[in-house]
């Protein structure tokens, strides 16, 4: 089973691809430099599945994800939360007062600022693009008094010293990933009686309709569908005028969503279902 | 009267400034590198109103601008819409086989990818920080053979001949910005009788309220007051909910806006109002 993730090896996203898909499957890794590439290589069949950070409990939703989404007619099969840890990693034998220069993605050295600050106050942070992608570097030894804040993941794979654990900040700090096939394949996951299943579509409302997101809601509200998250985008083309993108409880399997679906069609010019897939366990760091 | 906007002189939110203010009121007006710095020189009184760009009909919303808009207690008093028209910039004499390099902002060089593949399609295209700035570095002299995407007054700011006019392949290009003060203080704007006011305001809701953002969104549906956009962003601590930010219909002289926000309150544990302003005209390039 090959799975594509966007990122250097060591990347949170490719962690969570291994826990989604957990050490009993064979897996195969497919490290992308992009998103585009990811949602390439699941376009072209080289990935079965794709795993792809959503948003993240601190900074918010990836909106580039969510535009792929609509994009590829691809079905969202699961996801997965994990918490982000930020470590502080070197060569080994590198010392505090050594470090002149600590790199990372930038969200990663503002996560860590307060302990940077306060144990390595005169270092420079420098902006990578990639926590991985900044371990890696910090690894190859062209970066002497360098030290990159990323996962022990990434410590382990690139033979890099923790010298110091869990720095973030805010310990509430969690990204959701979503897991992409081209078909509604069952992803192969432990889902148990009490999982209950999340649905997500986007949808843009035919114009001139009065109280239209109100009335959108209501086709869920009406039948006691909670929703979970919604989220805008432009409507490309028709300046302030919105895609909504919803995440409500309940699956395709259910009368009452289907229902609702049917409603919402009534009043959305444009309506699709990017998956129903069962809510997605919190993994904590390995 | 001090303004301040984010980017070099040249810039799209510098155009936006003047525009609102007018040529007729004296304007001094204060560029600043970064949106932190804009908010910084309104909270310490440098600026006596700021120009912030916050959301964009291609590209979706501004959200670190929607993140800063909850953090201060400043008060939206106008908006405006600007058309991004994106000209092909260079020195006086550059002729199109001579250019190897194009330097813009990555949105603008996207926006103009189709004209600068099919016209130079071998020069490579750099990303700058800012339009503005790139042309900037272009004019400067320190980086021969090169091109800038930027507007038409960063050509006249810096000198550089228009190559090519409004180069960017969707002309459904618009920025809207909002104009902040500390206080409710009215923007010297031209309001006829025909302008209608928006209201907008920021809430999260009590925790545990079944279809709490149906019930949000009720309280205005139920007094007939159309909402223009809902933009949602995460509510930091607590992980997977949300707050809203919201734009509708009507000023805070009407009764049933007031009434409609009592209701809100029912419903919402964290309630500001951003501000009530006369809905911004669109303006197009000078």
């Amino acid at each position: 089973m090959n799975v594509a993730y966007q990122g250097e090896p060591g990347a949170f996203s490719e962690q969570s691809a291994l826990s989604f898909f957990g050490a009993e499957t064979p897996t195969h890794l497919l490290p992308k430099p992009s998103f585009e590439a990811v949602f390439a290589a699941l376009e072209c069949g080289e990935a079965d599945f794709i795993v792809i950070p959503i948003e993240n409990s601190l900074y918010g939703s990836v909106h580039v994800n969510y535009d792929h989404l609509r994009k590829h007619d691809f079905t969202i099969v699961g996801e997965l939360k994990l918490r982000v840890v930020q470590n502080l990693l070197a060569p080994t034998g590198t010392t505090f007062a050594s470090i002149q220069r600590v790199y990372s993605h930038w969200q990663a050295l503002g996560q860590s600022q307060a302990f940077l600050r306060q144990n390595l106050p005169h270092a420079q942070l420098v902006d990578a693009y990639d926590t991985a992608g900044a371990a890696k570097m910090v690894a190859s030894g062209a970066y002497p008094h360098s030290a990159a804040v990323a996962s022990k993941r990434a410590a382990l794979h690139y033979g890099l010293e923790i010298l110091a654990e869990s720095i973030e900040t805010d310990h509430q700090n969690f990204t959701r990933f979503l897991v992409l096939s081209r078909h509604q394949t069952p992803a192969p996951l432990a889902v148990t009686k009490e999982t209950r299943h999340k649905t997500s579509i986007v949808f843009a409302h035919k114009e001139n309709i009065a109280g239209a997101l109100f009335k959108s809601l209501a086709v869920f509200a009406l039948r006691d569908i909670d929703l979970l998250k919604i989220e805008s985008r432009p409507l490309v083309g028709s300046p302030w005028a919105y895609l909504f993108y919803l995440d409500f409880v309940g699956s395709l399997i259910e009368e009452r969503v289907l229902k609702a679906l049917d409603h919402l069609s009534e009043i959305a010019g444009e309506l699709k279902v990017l998956g129903t897939y069962p809510e997605g366990a919190t993994i904590w760091d390995a």
